[in-house]
Parts: C-alpha cells; sequence; structure tokens
C-alpha cells in the first residue's frame, strides 16, 4: 500500500480564492488591508520565512510590512512596537515572529498584540476565546491541519486522533479545533511511553513535536491518516518532517508530504486571516447599516 | 475487589491550613480577604451551594458577600456589577455563579471579571494564560481533581488520563493541569463511542459530563483511578455522580465518593484562591521590599 498524498497546494489555493474576495470586499469599502511582521533576529531561515510571508501577502493584494528590530531588540522595543501597531489604523494583523532575542520570551510579549489583530492566534486571550468557542484566530499551523482534513473530506466526528506534541502554538489548539468538529482527542508528548501506545489505534495521527522520523509506520494503525506538521532542517540543509514517509506511507492511507504540506497552508492562512480581521476591524455599526437597508434606493 | 474511597475532607482540610496561613499574613498587611458571588437566580439548589461558600468563606476568616441581583437581572446589569467589584478594593476574589436567568450568556459576562480576581478561573484570559502556562487560577474543579490524585499520592507523568467531559469549566482547563503534570489525556465526549474504546486501557478516569451512571465498570481497566466530578440530583432527591460506584469499585482500585469528593475539595480551593488574590493584589512593589530588606533593624 501506498499512501495517497495530501498536498497542500490545492488547499491553500481555495483559501487564496476565499482571500481574493475578502480584498474585493475591503476595495469597495476603501479599505487596504495591513500586515505587519515584527522580526528580532538574524536568523537567515526565518528571515526566508518572512519574506515568503510578504510574497504571498504582496500577490494577494494584503500590504505586508516587516517591522525589523534587529538581532538586539529588548522587551521593552518590542512590546512598544506591537502597541504601536495595535492602535495603528493601518494594521489590521500583527506577527510577532520567533526566534527572539536571547532572554526575550515571547508568551509574555503576545499580550500586546490587539485580539482583534492576533492573526496566528497568539496572545492567551486568543487562545482562551478559542477554548471557550468564542470568536478567535486559531494559530495559522494548527488552523491548516484541520483545513487539510477538511479538503480532502477526512471525517473528524466520533474519529479518534492523536496529537503528538503539546505545544501552545500547534498541539493545544489543535484540540481544540478538533474537539470542536467532535474528534476525539489524546495528546502525547516526550513522556508518553510507549509512543504507540497512544497512537496505535488512532485513525489520524498529527505528528507536532519538532524530532524528524519520530513518529514511523510502527506507531500506526494500517489505513491511518497521518499529518506531518514538523519542519526540521537537517544538516545537510534538507527539510524534513517529523513522520518517516517511506514506512508510514507503507501503513497509512495518506500523508502530507514535507515540504509542501501543511507549511503551504499556514503562509495562506496567515494572509486570509488578515483580510478577515481588515473586515471585522472596518465593519460598519449594525445600527447604521440597518438604518441604510432602509433607505429606499 | 472493592476500590478504596478517595474522600475530599482531608484533602479539604490540608487546602484549610495553607488558607489559614494566607490569612494570618494578610492580617499582619491590615487586609481582610474579600470574596464577592454574583447570583441571579432564585434555584434553591443553588442558594444552597452559594450559602455553603460564605459559610466556609466565613470559617476561614474571609468575608463572603453575596451580591444577589435576582432572577429578573440582566446581562448589562450583570456585567456592571462585575466590573465595579473587579475595581473594588475590598473585594480579590469574583464567581459569577450559574445559572443565569434566560437568555443571559455566562460566558460573554466572565470577561467583566478581572483576571486577578478571577477566582474560579472562569474569564477565557485565565484559561488561556493556564494553557501557555502562565499564572492563572484554574477553574477550582478542575483544580480540585488534581489536588485529590496529588493528596493521595497516585502518580500523574506518563500515565494515562482519560477525561470524560469536554466542558471549558472542567474537561478543557483540567487536561491543560494534566498535561503539564506530564500524563497523556485523551478527552472523551458524547460523541466518542464507544467510550469504553478511550476509558478502557487508562490508569485513570475522570468522569465529568453530567449524567449519572455513565461510566461502570464495564469501562475500567482493573485497579484504575476514578475521579467522579459528577453532580447529579435525582428527582427523589438524592445527589450521585456520573459514576455508577457499585460496579466502578469492582474493577477500580480508587474513588471519589459523591457526595464528599470533588465537591467537598472545590469549596475549600475557591475560599484558598481569595487568599491567594489578596496576596497578590496587596503585595508591596518589589522596590519598596528590597529597601526594607536593607534597613537596618
Amino acid at each position: 500500500m501506498t499512501a495517497l498524498q495530501l498536498l497542500g497546494k490545492p488547499v491553500a489555493q481555495q483559501l487564496r480564492a476565499e482571500t481574493e474576495t475578502n480584498v474585493a470586499a475591503l476595495r469597495h469599502r476603501g479599505v487596504l488591508p495591513g500586515l505587519a511582521v515584527v522580526v528580532a533576529t538574524d536568523n537567515e531561515a526565518t528571515l526566508w520565512y518572512v519574506r515568503s510571508i510578504a510574497r504571498a501577502a504582496d500577490k494577494a493584494g494584503v500590504r505586508c510590512t516587516v517591522v525589523d528590530l534587529g538581532a538586539g531588540a529588548g522587551a521593552e522595543e518590542i512590546a512598544s512596537a506591537l502597541t504601536l501597531l495595535s492602535a495603528d489604523e493601518d494594521v489590521h494583523g500583527i506577527i510577532l515572529q520567533t526566534p527572539l532575542p536571547p532572554g526575550v520570551a515571547a508568551d509574555e510579549l503576545v499580550a500586546h498584540i490587539s485580539a482583534a489583530k492576533d492573526v496566528d492566534g497568539a496572545n492567551p486571550l486568543s487562545l482562551g476565546r478559542l477554548t471557550v468557542g468564542q470568536q478567535a484566530f486559531a494559530p495559522a499551523t494548527a488552523r491548516a491541519v484541520v483545513e487539510i482534513l477538511e479538503h480532502y473530506e477526512i471525517p473528524l466526528a466520533g474519529r479518534h486522533v492523536s496529537v503528538v506534541g503539546r505545544s501552545a502554538v500547534v498541539g493545544k489548539p489543535l484540540l481544540q479545533l478538533l474537539l470542536r468538529r467532535d474528534a476525539t482527542v489524546t495528546v502525547c508528548h516526550s513522556r508518553s511511553r510507549p509512543l504507540e501506545r497512544y497512537t496505535a489505534e488512532a485513525e489520524i495521527v498529527v505528528a507536532a513535536v519538532g524530532r524528524p522520523g519520530l513518529v514511523t509506520g510502527a506507531h500506526l494503525r494500517p489505513g491511518a491518516v497521518v499529518v506531518d506538521v514538523g519542519t526540521n532542517v537537517l544538516d545537510n540543509g534538507d527539510l524534513v518532517g517529523d513522520v518517516e514517509p517511506l514506512s508510514a506511507a507503507e501503513v497509512a492511507s495518506a500523508l502530507t508530504p514535507v515540504p509542501g504540506g501543511v507549511g503551504t497552508v499556514t503562509t495562506a492562512l496567515l494572509v486570509l486571516h488578515t483580510t478577515q480581521a481588515a473586515l471585522q476591524l472596518t465593519e460598519e455599526p449594525a445600527s447604521a447599516r440597518a438604518l441604510e437597508s432602509r433607505t429606499p434606493s
């Protein structure tokens, strides 16, 4: 058996079509959607990733501003940049890109991102709202997993999903998105031993730990669907996921590739979220709209 | 085999000792800790529960104010009560008691409880902070489960815990507390069928759904530890949990009773949290303390 490849490209295309509709609606309001990415590193891989977000935004008609504070930026400087951008009417989406300089913790700073502009779901308030089922942006990577599964019509309700990884960026928000879709979810991590105890019966396995080859065919139930969130750069420069693709493909029915899977969808979601934030932030008050609709044309 | 009873009483006693220490420290600062419970119902069971909280607070030297807005209160009235209490220097803990009047949703109102006074972890911001590992009060019922397990020295790290119930009040915050203690956690719910698929291998099963007798011996692995969060009032007035105690006790190694288990601990935690909030809210700034410690006596 060789597993079906769940490519990210057609999923991203569908999301870009949605973005296009939003950009047109915003243009009608005279609004140019704006995304700001705050960067404080000279890590080449990170800067490459930020440029890829900027390119995707640009292609979609979303203005992307990279606020580069340099690898020597301090926590206060970053916090005040986020506060200023939160108040800036021309900015509708804000991302704080990691890694940050040594000693600067992202998890304290993200509270300075206005929840309405928190397009990568980093502020704890966004995570809390997601948990209780209120409106909030989910972290783009977590949502990308669900978008791929839904695009390929893989049912979630009543299924057992094993999420390997408990990060605040992927594992924990993904759990909320899966529970909302009536999946039964097991959250595994480095202390879950043996790992196959928690993955071998699951219909869907999501690997989101950041360890190359952690999940192999031996961890899977025949016919399982596998989503690989890992993006690990090997010493030789190769990009690989958390799943060992050869053995997994022998057992799984479907598998997302790395690269070309989750990452492709994540970038498209960041741009889509920015247009959704812009629509919400520039919405006319309900009373004004009600008045308009009562005015005879 | 008959399961050991995991009584709440000794756990509550230990928490009350901690509360006593806090109250003494607050007295030293000239602070009387204050808890406010906002009520908008004439449901007799609820009012009885609120009186039991007030009694527990009173015994511990914590002033409890019941703000009874009546069964006809509207959302705005409740929101402004919560906002006023959040600004009141004599109030250190705030609880919004459910049920609320028909058409009034608690989940929108709890955002008006200051996170620093949110002693029952109801504000989405508290849930988000709990998720990312920042300081926040956990919902008292969720924390009560963990307090009982830790009191009876039941290990959590590396164990499989199956949580039946995905509410924002118990299941979801409990999951965070368990993950932080390195348990592997499965969250089950009404769409998890058959339920025993997700409970029969777990070392610990927590039932938090609100359905009498949902979990029976047939759902359990021999020797499992079972925590019953359910508090269901039957037509004949009896209070029963979500676990069928006779069959469960035949298979489990330990089981919390209802009543006398989780509920007993929950009330003690609400009072303890109020004293912890009072300590944090009335703490002298670090600089002032540093200065003091340098002053020779």
